[in-house]
């Protein structure tokens, strides 16, 4: 089997999983409030200079020891994946919202969730980009839900109305397999429930990894 | 004139846009730096504890005084837009690559980049989403630059092959005008300038919009 790209077996005990979440996913999250926090503050020049400089020397500490590149994805021994370095639902990415994504077996998922002034486009409304974001992997985890996962081949959306910042949802189905296609609409909405932007999304198996799941339902820890 | 979200006029004097890029830019830098490290470091329980604590603390220090809500865009009273905020340009945003994006008054635009762990989907890949929010953004300015700025109203992205983390480039230019749409098309490109991702935009300028701006090109500050 040809793997393009590295996925590695980490096991970890229940005492080192509860770490990872606390201490590891915990530091994301303060540096996710930090994040934001440099968007909006109006302290003086000279306090903005002095956490400038402490951030580095926090730096320099979590540098003293680390891997390699980047996070990849962790696979335990029975199965699971673990993907906590990933862009839109990444325990330890502080890019991460983290989206906490809802799955069920015939391939639907959803997430509630909400979106602060890191994720601004136009004034008070959510980036265009970033709701693209956030649909391409809901859309990319309803199609692994339902047992067929594979890479975005093609994503299409159409903005109906603004989103406002605030507390926003999204929805993912399939809803048709071609070959080794899978076909995923889906919709994100905002706090009132309406629909702001809907889509969808083809997406392929490759070859190595179809031979890998023999079209299980893929368990995320 | 009935705008639907707040623009701010704010003009800095040459010397409080340089404290703006080098402090407050400054500020986020170093926090994009400390977000990558979250996700790589091996550092022992304890050391991630402490910098977490850390951590909330210089949060609590930034959100001494504090503007509320989001950045929004900024306007100079000679007509130019700071958008600081923004996810994917803005200075003062650490989930912002942030794109340093150049444009041409024909209607092009273009920016090189690097996207480290923080962009990361499959293993060693920028995450699809990844791609989307950076071609939404470059789609835009095209369209802007060519004096007919707009919101994403449509947007699909055709991906190709894979997009390794590192050195990346994307560039966008207006294909068409439609009435008030304005039909962008661009491409990512990996570090060996092989077209990865490529696509189409569809711009639509609001009203309220359309009579302020008067087809003229929208200058960055």
């Amino acid at each position: 089997m040809n793997r393009p790209f590295h996925y590695e077996t980490v096991d970890l005990s229940p005492e080192e999983l509860r770490t990872e979440h606390e201490v590891f996913g915990g530091l994301a999250q303060e540096v996710r409030e930090l994040a934001e926090a440099c968007i909006r503050t109006t302290v003086p020049t000279e306090v903005a200079t002095e956490v400038r400089d402490e951030v580095a020397r926090l730096t320099a500490r979590l540098r003293e020891s680390m891997i390699p590149g980047s996070f990849g994805v962790n696979l335990t021994s029975d199965g699971a994946v673990r993907g906590h370095g990933n862009a839109v639902v990444g325990l330890r990415n502080p890019l991460a919202v983290p989206l906490q994504i809802q799955r069920s077996d015939e391939g639907r998922a959803w997430a509630d969730f909400e979106l602060n002034a890191l994720y601004e486009g136009p004034p008070t409304m959510v980036h265009g980009g970033v709701v693209a974001l956030i649909l391409d992997q809901v859309f990319g985890e309803a199609a692994a839900a339902g047992g067929t996962p594979g890479m975005t081949g093609t994503l299409t959306l159409r903005y109906r109305k603004n989103t406002p910042l605030g507390r926003c949802s999204a929805e993912a189905w399939i809803d048709r397999h071609e070959g080794v296609k899978t076909y995923v609409h889906g919709v994100l909405r905002d706090a009132e429930g309406t629909e702001t932007v809907e889509g969808e999304g083809i997406f392929i198996l490759p070859r190595w990894a179809r031979e890998a799941s023999e079209g299980k339902p893929v368990r995320f820890e």
